[in-house]
């Protein structure tokens, strides 16, 4: 496989996973297990509760600038650093060495490229990688994610890494300085937050998501990681916040669960664990805002500027939203009478207090095989605060929006939510339609999202080094359960297209296929393409045989949702004189 | 309203309706009555016996000359033979040659073997296919069914010979002579049908229907009669038969259902009627392959050449498939076991005498939400000879492929129908698959359709004596239940849109939008266009936000199915100086 040159590429987190590749492939059950066995040891319980990263998974950040640099002012006792640093020499790796120069991190983020020289931090250790990057096993794009920072969270993902003698091997040689004293103190120092601040108890995150607004937390993972996760290991599941994220006291903690005309039941987490059947699906989530910023090239929109990677894919755990619903009495589609739509409310507030709140269609709610799910799991830990511990929404085939988390309320109404996010955004318009003219009563509010797939490797603008053929990885997926059955890549624009295999897709059945599918193909690139930029592009075709647009202009809306045009990357070919 | 010109506009079946426009609009509610009335009127009891066509109803239609015409020449002509053989030399496919010898029908049907050789005839000429037999594309047993006699018969039941330069190409090199002058004109002489012809007992049809095959018999009816209604008047119900439409003796006529592991049971359809509750339901059927023509545009397609109206919409009285699934202890889905899909077989038979047959998924069959029907009864009329009298399925939101004809048999399996049109047939693949890379089993049988939209009026190349503005109707449907959400129409070829108001749409609820929805827009003229031709431009979403692609060429496939892009219609815009 040709290597991704002027991109990062690095530690693949299933390495061992994906470099089956010229062996012949792992057969999916198999990559199935590892994924899942990733998903789980990279998991980390923060629920409910000030996030705390293992002792085992500390990792000094610095460099990944603004995540990181949140990162470390929101920790109490930030990773990397030691308990109570002595600043005596310590000789094992990563350890505090007196013989070594100190540098800031912000000097160690200035050193992120060739030119720069490109450095790290593990621990207490400042390390120049720049003459390891070419020859990093995991390829040269991982590696880079951590340039300018610390290397831990990203290690964090690669069970190769851990307590790895060879890793260390390969990386004290590389090592240059210290991280400096202050710096090290400042890690360590509790960070005193402003009591006025609503995001003042924010959760942590992982520095590898980049967030597209920090107040409320919104962020998506690299593509290049997302891609490689079947199961997205939940540090690295895009976060959509719309509000602060809430501090919810189990001690009080109850569902209420009831609707118009029907009597009202409250349940704890135990009394829903005890009472209903316990369910879990794979499933992924997808923002309806998901390449907003690819449809933004077009014209400009309000609205947070996602990239890619709006998107993730988990297993869930929780119970039947159908179930619940039947010890209602609705089990009966025959007596719903006027009822169409299940509310949703969340404990997380807008400054008027008001709750988040989206719903559902009745139809989907009340179907067993709609599989709606209300979950307090996630790839086998409790949800993380950032993902609505204790309890969210997970209704498959739908847009994020609707799977309301820190779930407080399920109503049964005849009408949908009178929330904010229900009826006046997360809608679709015709591209005529603009703020002046926009009537959101008009449109309906979306729930099943149309097909949509794309490239996560190789990125925009990187530089490929093989004139003959490029290796494509991306994910291809559709709402309503709908199965993706095809997706075909150009590498000349869309004038010609070639098949790409299927790498790890889900086997769920007739319209509840609920997550996604990676694809790979080696795209033979177009005659003399060498110095020249190609322009690489990805369609997928669901089981409906729907399609996705070629172009943003006729579908642009200025919500800037169900961006699912043709995804379009260009790279430039190397030519040989650029050696 | 502007008056088109230079196109047929002539009867219009429910002018009445449509007329009051100008004088505002009529109440859904009262135009579902016109329509349901219109529909009763020109609706004829065709049921097992001859078509007899309701004097009050005839409308022939001025402008609808060539479908009539070609109707007319087709009923007395048999297959092949000139209107007037002049013996002349005709170097077309088939044609007389006068530099060949001649034989007797009667010398032809002694070479049925291979010891014999193995000679058919195509039109006058006689081609020795003894050598070419074994590499037959679809087996030599089905190309031996025609030994020793004509091709035509057997040709008109797999739409791919049909005027396909390539069987020409193989078949032309193996003519050995002529039909004899005797014996052609004596098939010119009989004006009655051949009792061997399969198509002999066909049942009459509206001249209005455009045959794109009369052997069997495939026709649409004109788009603008189409869209004044939104019951199609069963007369005008584009009619797909794969094979001649079998005769059924009702006294013998039993459905067989059952599947692996169960019981058997047979139902006469008066058993059917009195075990199973009634129901009715409004559901537009579309081939998969209507707008066929338009990709063809793109590159050649073998295939029936079916224009924009391979649609329509009625409304159907049968029993539930779900429930005489039921009725077999099919009903609790966990009990399912291995069972994935429903089988049907129709009584049409192919020339080795296997039925017709498709499959829906188990899962389609099964949810009472999923309203598949055995139906009986189109639009208060039982089903004519040419829908399947006295049975056929109806499954909403899927192709009409599946929603067999003539039902005979419902069998419940682990394996999709075994039918050459559920294997080898209505299956979609990337435009860079050929007839030489194509492998049939990579691609999955098509259920449901995506997104679909037409303009049905003004007609390609119509002459429009407003210089303001356009008037233009369409049609928009989805598969799955999905409802049309919205229709865009542009007048300059996609640069700018204008929306539809959707005058007649089904309230039918969330993914069981089973009928399609008829739209209608003035669109302002771009400025300048006297004189000019214009391309409107028309395209729909549903409510999973699918669209439909701006051009076909990438997603053009050989089979030429699912041809859904934006519907392009060329107009002329009246110069005053044409006047």
């Amino acid at each position: 496989m040709a290597a991704v040159r002027g991109v990062v590429t690095c530690v693949r987190v299933s390495a061992a996973f994906y470099s089956t590749r010229s062996a012949g492939r792992t057969p999916l059950s198999q990559k199935w297990t590892v994924l899942q066995q990733n998903a789980r040891r990279f998991s980390t319980n923060q629920s409910g509760r000030a996030y705390i990263w293992p002792a085992t998974a500390v990792g000094v950040a610095c460099g990944l600038t603004a995540g990181a640099a949140l990162y470390l002012t929101r920790r109490k006792n930030p990773v990397g650093a030691k308990s109570a640093p002595t600043f005596e020499h310590d000789p094992t790796p990563g350890g505090f060495r007196t013989n070594l120069p100190e540098f800031s991190l912000q000097e160690v983020s200035r050193h992120k490229t060739k030119a720069d020289r490109i450095w790290i931090t593990y621990k207490s250790g400042v390390y120049d990688i720049t003459e390891f990057v070419e020859s990093h096993p995991g390829g040269s794009s991982k590696i880079l994610l951590a340039a300018g920072g610390a290397v831990e969270p990203f290690w964090a993902m690669y069970a190769v890494h851990k307590d790895n003698p060879e890793v260390f091997e390969l990386l004290e040689p590389l090592r240059i300085g210290n991280i400096s004293r202050k710096d090290l103190i400042e890690m360590q120092r509790t960070k005193k937050s402003d009591p006025n601040d609503p995001f003042a108890s924010e959760p942590g995150r992982h520095p590898a998501l980049a967030p597209s607004s920090s107040k409320p937390f919104n962020a998506e993972p690299p593509a290049e990681l997302l891609v490689d996760n079947y199961i997205t290991p939940n540090e690295l599941f895009f976060v959509r916040n719309h509000l602060p994220v809430p501090q919810v006291d189990m001690k009080n903690y109850v569902l209420t669960v009831g609707g118009e005309g029907l009597k009202k039941h409250s349940f704890t987490l135990d009394e829903l664990k005890e009472k209903f059947k316990h369910r879990k699906m794979v499933a992924t989530i997808q923002c309806a805002g998901n390449r907003r910023s690819n449809m933004m090239e077009v014209k400009k929109i309000k609205g947070l500027s996602w990239g890619i990677a709006a998107i993730s894919n988990a297993e869930w755990t929780g119970v039947f939203l159908s179930d619940i619903l039947a010890h209602l009495g609705l089990a009966d589609p025959e007596k719903r009478g006027e009822l169409k739509h299940v509310q949703f409310e969340g404990l997380d507030l807008d400054p008027e207090k008001a709750p988040y709140g989206g719903s559902i269609p009745i139809e989907k709610a009340l179907d067993p095989s709609g599989d709606v799910l209300l979950a307090w799991d996630m790839n086998g830990e409790p949800l993380s605060r950032d993902h609505g511990f204790p309890l969210r929404v997970i209704a498959p085939g739908i847009i994020g929006a609707r799977q309301v988390k820190w779930l407080s309320k399920v109503w049964v109404s005849p009408d949908e939510s009178p929330s904010h996010w229900q009826q006046n955004d997360y809608k679709g318009f015709a591209p005529q339609v603009d703020w002046d003219t926009v009537d959101f009563k008009k449109s309906p509010a979306i729930q099943e999202y149309p097909v949509q797939s794309a490239i996560c490797e190789p990125k925009d603008g990187a530089v490929w080094d093989n004139e003959e053929e490029v290796t494509v990885r991306g994910y291809a997926y559709s709402g309503g359960g709908r199965e993706i059955i095809r997706v075909d890549v150009s590498a000349d624009g869309g004038k010609t297209w070639h098949p790409t295999e299927l790498v790890a897709k889900p086997n769920q059945g007739y319209n509840r296929t609920w997550a996604w599918t990676l694809w790979e193909a080696d795209v033979p690139l177009p005659k003399d393409s060498k110095g020249k930029e190609v322009e690489l592009c990805a369609k997928a075709v669901d089981s409906a045989y729907n399609t996705q647009p070629e172009s943003f202009k006729p579908y642009w809306n200025l919500r800037g949702v169900v961006a699912n045009a043709w995804h379009r990357v260009h790279i430039k070919v190397e030519d040989d004189e650029d050696n």
